[in-house]
C-alpha cells in the first residue's frame, strides 16, 4: 500500500521571483511526512492567473493538497478564485464570515481613521468562498479554508508563516482531512546528529554499516556544521532501522550529539539547567546572534542571564573588561581576546559558564595572516574552558552563522565535559 | 510581446520533505528575473522517477527551464535519465566526459584508498547524456549540462549551491541560452516601502491612483511591519510607472520610508553615518536580533558600538544601570525601562543614539495588564527621544521578528527627525 501523496502549492510574487526564501513550503513538507503523507512536490508560483490555476489543477490531483498564501484583499490575490476555476466549484458571499472580517476590518479603519467604506469591497472579496468550503479560522481578514472533493481534501491557509502555523492545526481537524490522515502510514523515524564530522564521512560510515533496506530509507544533510542523518522505517524495517542506527553509533560515536531534533542552543540551555549552570555571552564578529539562537528558546531567561556585543574595542574593554594591554599586543581578533571575552561574560553578566567569540565576518577587515573568515571561540566554565580556532568560507552572513553554530557546539561540549568529568 | 518564460525544478528528496530549505530556486527565479525572463514557477521534487519526470515535462513547456541537482553518481540521482525520457531523447556516454570524471574519481579513490572499480559504475553514469546535450563544465564528478530544442533551453546544474552558482555563468554564456536571452526583456522595476500603513490602505491608494496598466504590473507584499509595493513597468509603461509611483508618494507620503531595497538596518546605519552619529542597543525580549540585524551590514563597525542583552533583571541594573528602583515601581516590562535601557546603551557604550527593546516575547510571562507580545521600544537620541508601545500576535518567534523590526524603524524614524528639525 503505497501511502497518501501530498503536494503544496505557495503562491507569492515575491516568492518566484526569488526576492524572498518560501517558509511555508518546508514548513508543510515536514507535517506531512510527519503524518505519513508522501510529500510529492513543491510548486512555488507566482500570482498571475493562469500559472496560480495550473498548479492548483495539479494540486488537485494530490490525495491533500496544502495551498499557501494569494488570500488577502487585494486583486492580485487570487487564490480562492482559481480554486473554484480549477475544482469547477461556484463562489458565494459567506454572510457569516462577512460579519466577522468586517467587526475586525472596522477595528482596523478606526485605528487608522479611515473610513469602513475603503475596506468594504477588500472585506466582501475575502468572504466569497467556493461551494462546500469550511472555514476554520481567520487570520487577520483572511480565512483558512478546507475543502473535502471524493476523499481528497484541499487545505488553503494564509501566507505569512505565522498565520499558517497557527491556522494548520484547525486544518488537521477537520472532517476531509482527517479522512485523508485516515490513510497515512506513519513512518518510524530516528534522528543521529552529527558534529565535526564531514558529510563524505557519515555517508561512508553509513555504506559501510549497510546503508538503506527494504522499506528504509536513510538521508543525509549537512546543515551548517553539523551532519543530520535521518532515517525512515515502514512497519517491517524497524529491525533494520536499529542495526544501521547503532552501526552508526558504534562508527561515528565521538561525533554523535544527539538523538533528537533539540537544536544545539537548546541543549545547551538544557544541559546548564540541569547542572545548575547560568550561560551569558561577550560577541563581537556574530554581532548577538549566539545571545539571539539561546533566548530563541521558551524558558531560556532561567539559564541565560545576558550578553555584550562588543563591537568596538573600547566597548571590549569598558564593558566585559579585556585588558587593553590584550588587544593592543594580540588583536581583538585572537585566541587570548576570546578567552577574554568568555572570562569577561561570566564575571561581569555573574553567569557560571561563559561564550566568548571573536572573528573576522567580513568583507573587509582581512590581513594575510588573519583573513576574512578567521573566528576564534572560547567556552569559559567555573573550572575549566575550551578554545577553537576555525576558518570559515562563504559571505559575511555565512561566516556570522556558521561561527554561531560552532560556539554553541563549544558551549555544549564544555558543558558535557562538566557533567561527565565534574570538571 | 510577452517575456520569456522561465521555469526551475529543484530536485531533492531532503527538499521536498522540508528537512532542508532549498537556496538553488530563489538564486536562480533573481537571476532570471534580472535578465528579462519571467520566473513563473519553482518545483521542488524529490528523487521519485514519477515525480521528477512529470515537473521535468512542465518544465520543457517553458522558455526556459533550469534544473538543479540529482546529477550524483548513485541510483537515486535520477535528473540526466528523467530529462532524456521526458524530452524523447536518446542516451549515450560521453567519452571525453568519462575521461575527465575519471581522472577525478580516481584521485578520490587513491585518497580514500579504495579500488577505483567501485567508482567505475558511478562515472559511466555521470558520463551519460541526452542526445544533443553540451557540457558547461564539472563540478566535482557531476557535468553541468545545456540542451537547446526548437529555440527553446534546459539548464541542468548541480545541487550544492556554490557548485550550481559557479557553473551558471557558464550556462548563460551557451548558444541555447543566449538565443532565449535574445528574447529577453530587462524591465524597469521600482521599490516603494512603506511602514505604519495597513495592506488594504497600500492597496486602496494603489487602486486610487489608476493601478495596474497595460505593461504595468504592481505587487503588494506585506513583510513583517512593511508594506512592499514593486512596480515592474515595460519599456512602453514606464511613464505610467513614474505616475502610479507620484501618486503614491502624495497619497502615502507619510509612511513611505524608502524608495530602494536597502533593508532597515542599512537605512538606519547609513542616516546614523551622514549625520556623523553612533548607535547601540540594549534589548530584553529580542535578545541580541536588533544588534544581530545592525551588524548583519558590512561596514556596520564604524556606526555600531556595541549593544548589551539584559536578560536578568539584575544585568539591566548593573550593565545597563537602569535604576533598582524603576524596575521595582513599573516592572522590567514597562516604558519607562525601555527608555531606561535606551539611556543606558548610549551612557554605557558611549553612542550618539541608543536602542531599547523590553517586552513578554511569551510564551509564558503574560498577565491580564502586560500580555504576552506587549512590547515597549525606545530610541533616545542626543536631545530627543520617541517611544512606542506594541501589542504584537504570534508565537515566540513572531513577536521578537516584529518587536525587531519596529525597534528598527523607530531609530529610523528618531534619525529622519534629527536630521530634519536638527533635533
Amino acid at each position: 500500500m503505497t501511502r497518501p501523496r501530498g503536494v503544496v502549492v505557495v503562491t507569492g510574487s515575491e516568492l518566484v521571483r526569488g526576492e524572498r526564501t518560501d517558509r511555508n513550503g518546508p514548513f508543510l513538507a515536514a507535517e506531512l511526512l510527519r503524518l505519513g503523507i508522501e510529500p510529492a512536490r513543491i510548486a512555488i508560483v507566482g500570482d498571475g492567473a493562469a500559472e496560480l490555476e495550473a498548479a492548483l489543477r495539479e494540486g488537485l490531483e494530490a490525495d491533500l493538497c496544502v495551498v499557501s498564501g494569494g488570500l488577502g484583499p487585494t486583486h492580485d490575490d487570487r487564490t480562492v478564485q482559481m480554486l473554484a476555476r480549477a475544482a469547477g466549484l461556484e463562489l458565494a458571499v459567506d454572510p457569516e464570515l462577512e460579519a466577522e472580517i468586517e467587526g475586525f476590518s472596522r477595528r482596523i479603519a478606526e485605528r487608522l481613521k479611515r473610513p469602513y467604506g475603503d475596506f468594504a469591497e477588500g472585506v466582501r472579496k475575502q468572504a466569497t468562498l467556493p461551494a462546500g468550503a469550511l472555514v476554520i479560522g481567520v487570520a487577520g481578514t483572511a480565512p483558512g479554508l478546507v475543502l473535502g472533493r471524493n476523499g481528497s481534501a484541499v487545505v488553503v491557509l494564509p501566507g505569512p508563516p505565522p498565520e499558517l502555523q497557527r491556522l494548520w492545526p484547525a486544518a488537521l481537524e477537520s472532517a476531509p482531512v482527517r479522512a485523508v490522515l485516515s490513510r497515512a502510514r506513519v513512518p518510524d523515524r530516528r534522528a543521529l546528529r552529527f558534529y565535526g564530522a564531514s558529510e563524505s564521512t557519515v555517508a561512508r560510515a553509513l555504506a559501510e554499516a549497510g546503508g538503506e533496506a527494504d522499506g528504509l530509507t536513510a538521508t543525509i544533510c549537512a546543515r551548517e556544521f553539523e551532519i543530520h542523518v535521518d532515517l525512515v522505517a515502514e512497519k517491517d524495517a524497524r529491525e533494520s532501522a536499529d542495526r544501521l542506527a547503532s552501526a552508526l553509533r558504534e562508527r561515528l560515536g565521538e561525533y554523535l550529539f544527539a538523538e533528537d531534533e533539540r537544536p544545539v542552543e537548546a541543549l545547551v540551555l538544557d544541559s546548564a539547567r540541569e547542572l545548575g549552570l547560568t550561560v551569558a555571552t561577550a560577541e563581537s564578529c556574530t554581532g548577538g546572534l549566539v545571545a539571539a539562537r539561546l533566548t530563541s528558546v521558551p524558558g531560556s531567561s532561567d539559564v541565560f542571564r545576558g550578553g555584550i556585543v562588543a563591537y568596538a574595542n573600547d566597548v571590549k574593554a569598558a564593558e566585559v573588561g579585556v585588558p587593553e594591554e590584550l588587544l593592543a599586543r594580540h588583536g581583538a581578533v585572537s585566541p587570548e581576546v576570546a578567552q577574554a571575552l568568555a572570562a569577561g561574560a561570566r564575571e561581569r553578566l555573574g553567569a557560571d559558564v561563559g561564550i566568548g567569540v571573536s572573528g573576522i565576518a567580513g568583507p573587509g577587515g582581512g590581513t594575510p595572516e588573519k583573513p576574512v573568515g578567521r573566528v576564534y571561540l572560547h567556552a569559559e566554565g567555573p573550572r575549566s574552558g575550551l578554545a577553537r580556532e576555525l576558518d570559515l568560507g562563504g559571505d559575511r552572513a555565512a561566516v556570522r552563522a556558521r561561527a554561531t553554530a560552532a560556539a554553541l557546539h563549544l558551549a555544549r561540549a564544555l558543558l558535557a565535559q562538566i557533567r561527565d568529568k565534574g570538571a
